[in-house]
């Protein structure tokens, strides 16, 4: 079973490389009045999981919380993709 | 109008922040056969798009096209966040 954990920082926190992108594609003529970056990771997950997506969501949000995001700045979503999803 | 850009390796390519971190999940206790790590960026397009959700998908496909991807080695997917969606 496969998992989407999407990590990006929280509202509060200023984003430096958004806001050059946000620059960035000003200057090539778009307008983007605000860019926020975050990074997503797809998770082939084990077969002690499999035919059960709210336990992938449960490995997921676990993999999130241990390793994958940090808590003070980043706020994380994960997403089973073959069933349900969540939010942290 | 709000949109959504997530660029990832294609396919074939090796993704070595992917494996090292399915080699830490490993060392967590967590079965990752295998991770795929990409970028999202979440970009709250002008004006001249609002109540446009198509038009916003080709706004977000030229940013992927002309910045945000590189086409050699990468795949991109952009969302409207309140509509249409489309993939490239």
């Amino acid at each position: 079973m496969k998992g989407r954990i999407t990590v990006q920082l929280k509202a509060g926190v200023l984003d430096v490389e958004g806001t050059a992108i946000a620059r960035a594609l000003g200057s090539l003529g778009f307008t983007a009045s605000e860019v926020r970056v975050g990074r997503v990771f797809e998770v082939e997950l084990g077969p002690e999981v499999a035919n059960d997506p709210a336990g992938a969501a449960l490995v997921l949000t676990d993999m999130a919380r241990k390793l994958l995001a940090n808590p003070v700045m980043e706020r994380f979503e994960v997403e089973v993709l073959d069933g349900a999803s969540g939010a942290a």
